[in-house]
């Protein structure tokens, strides 16, 4: 088999494998993908399935860490990489471009991509209108879902399941795309309770909070006592430019600390994840603890960025 | 035959294959080209002719698509890229170093070179420093080879020839390079009309203009007018910063569109062009007419250029 | 063998090959280097020693020409890269993430990692986080150990030997680290003679010229008259910048270019090397020289890059 680029690129006649958001993951897909997953994880990917593929990534607000996870699990299966670091302001946007314009124009020269923008909905938008599969790395404060495929997938491995558990989503819940895209999976499975831990002004939005009715919710501001009977605490940023007021923020800031002391709250038997990056909301003593997932959940993304691309493209 | 890249870079003693602009594009080896992308067009390019080549891409200016559809025919062919999406920025030029110095340096990593830059005339001083093929990705309002060589490619699958037709170029004649280019190129081929529609500010320069010795050229201000009889409506930007008042702009901004109701005026025959990106000047209602062969255009990019890298590297 | 990358990145138990500073490099490891550089050069690399092996690289701080080098070298070691120009602006750097972090969690997708940053020492912080090799590509004024390597290589090659030579070291040797990592390279081989040659604002620090021990060193600020029996001048950049007022500068910019005249005074046997970008301290009227060895310096960049990333990731 040649392993150079050798096809133009594909024009499905069947439906594209967009992955845009939550709504495009019922279980049985979020269930082939954790498969696939596990499978790149064990075994690797000797076959290069996508050899002669190619993934454009572009990223109209940089994240070197996402961009390199969804590159290098490319490169895993055997394609190659066309790369805009930054797409905002290298690419015509700059000059007024639609985001469908860009997008039929970069279907001509790549088999599927990976899109990170600001704007919430923007991914939909660029799937509707590229003739190539589109894969969410994030729309703003909307949603982020190869993020909460391997947030799933770190937690089936590090507990064993994904069904009947207390999960604490704790920090700015009403911005951070990684715990809304989280809760609508984790609602999928039977028996989940959902802990919402947030300053009242940083609550999750109803248009999430609406579909969680497969699972239990509650929501409180006060994350000490939450800690308790947790299979998993998921820790995310608060950011001091949401607040009214300089006097609010740090009513909050020093609580949303997850120290030495706050583990011992936290049951021997949970895990601690964050989607990183971090800036002061996990003490870095805290690494040393067992329960301290989150550098091995973030090597979870390779996998499961390599199941992704390999469905979106298979055919 | 190893895939790895393994051989230094190229020390060639006969001419090197450079393409700084339409004087290094004689009507043969623009037919070889155009020969050379249908191939690739039709079979793709399993042999992976550019295996264990490598191409630096270096754009002083930034331009996601051009870079990409670059990137994407050297990977097709088989080869591997240096990539610098913002090479003013981040590169010794921020520092103060020569083009020339830069092009040297490059010269002892790449196998060819691919230049972005915004200054006219800079990509041939590049290539007399290089050494390796220096390839133009477009040079501020000076030329833009390859997308000239796209654009007759369109032509000729869209309309079965390039002789003996009527193109109307419109817009910015003036700064727009890849108007500039493509009437060089067309120019070459007999019995072409060339009708130049631009507001009198914004002519085409006369360094152009004197070298249609080969086309009958004539000028018009007038849009609505000029769609009869044409075969070509090669449609451009015009920018307001270019006139001397924004009334100046104001007086043409509205009548330099591309509408549904202009279409009707063009031939049922003729195809409409435009280099993208649009900002305006086309109304993407007209996206559904099959005359609107842009983004097949945009498309066609990809075996041009794929043409262009294997001439260039295939010694 | 499969060409694609198949298998997770290594989890090596064994002591992880860094490349930091000159520190990481005694006299057996520099002509271990140097030898496996030569044969690169002479046989380039059929055997793709580094195929499905990912090399990631990540400038805090811009410089094109240095990431070409080991991209470069990397591609012809058949291996692939994940690339992050501008990793200061596009990454969680931007945030408030930790070094650490960031290094923890790209050593999981990639397979080594090459990091130039703006701080003195910050790549040995990232070497002690990491969990796959990392290789300097330079530390603010710190060291440049890869830079030194290939003047090394290229003096060895263009005078035959690494001992018993007279080297003027010229310019900013206080802030200019490609000069303080040479002369501790130097240092280890016997017989040499280092002359620093700067003005006393801008000398080299004592942190170098405490470990010089193995040479005999002495210091001038007079550039002219240092020419006399040199082997080597290594001519560096002087920064406007640097000096308490404009005068101070202005009486040494004159004084420390390399010109025509300057050449005369230069032994016959000697060779001019600058580790670049130059910004006018050497005339270009000197490159058609023989002794200016620049260009060709600049080209063994590749053969020793080759050899640093083969040697870190070999296993």
């Amino acid at each position: 088999m040649p392993d150079t680029l050798t096809a133009p690129p594909a024009r499905t006649q069947v439906p594209r494998r967009h992955l845009t958001g939550p709504n495009d993951l019922d279980l049985p897909l979020i269930e082939q993908l954790l498969e696939g997953a596990a499978g790149f994880e064990r075994a690797g990917s000797a076959s290069g399935p996508l050899r002669g593929k190619l993934l454009a990534t572009l990223f109209y607000e940089p994240s070197t860490r996402t961009r390199f996870s969804f590159e290098a699990a490319m490169f895993r299966l055997g394609g190659q990489v066309l790369s805009a670091e930054n797409a905002a302001e290298a690419s015509s946007a700059a000059k007024g471009e639609s985001l469908e314009d860009a997008m039929r124009i970069v279907s001509g020269y790549a088999d599927a991509i990976v899109l990170r923008h600001p704007e919430v909905g923007a991914v939909e938008r660029a799937a509707r209108a590229a003739e190539v599969p589109v894969i969410s790395a994030g729309d703003g404060a909307g949603h982020h879902p190869t993020q909460a495929l391997l947030d799933l997938y770190t937690i089936k491995k590090e507990l064993g399941r994904l069904d009947h558990l207390r999960i604490g989503l704790a920090g700015d819940l009403r911005h951070g795309r990684t715990a809304r895209s989280l809760a609508l999976l984790l609602s999928r499975f039977p028996g989940n309770e959902l802990l919402m831990i947030s300053p009242p002004e940083l609550r999750m939005g109803t248009d999430v909070l609406d579909q969680l009715t497969g699972a239990r919710v509650d929501q409180t501001d006060d994350f000490r006592s939450a800690m308790e009977g947790l299979d998993v605490l998921y820790q995310t940023r608060i950011q001091a430019e949401r607040f009214a007021s300089p006097d609010e923020y740090e009513r909050y800031r020093g609580v949303y600390v997850v120290s030495v002391d706050l583990m011992h709250r936290l049951p021997e038997r949970a895990i601690l994840m964050h989607p990183l990056p971090r800036v002061g909301e996990i003490d870095p003593l805290v690494d040393a603890d067992p329960r301290a997932a989150y550098f091995r959940q973030a090597r979870n993304g390779l996998w499961i960025r390599m199941a992704v691309l390999d469905w979106a493209m298979e055919r």
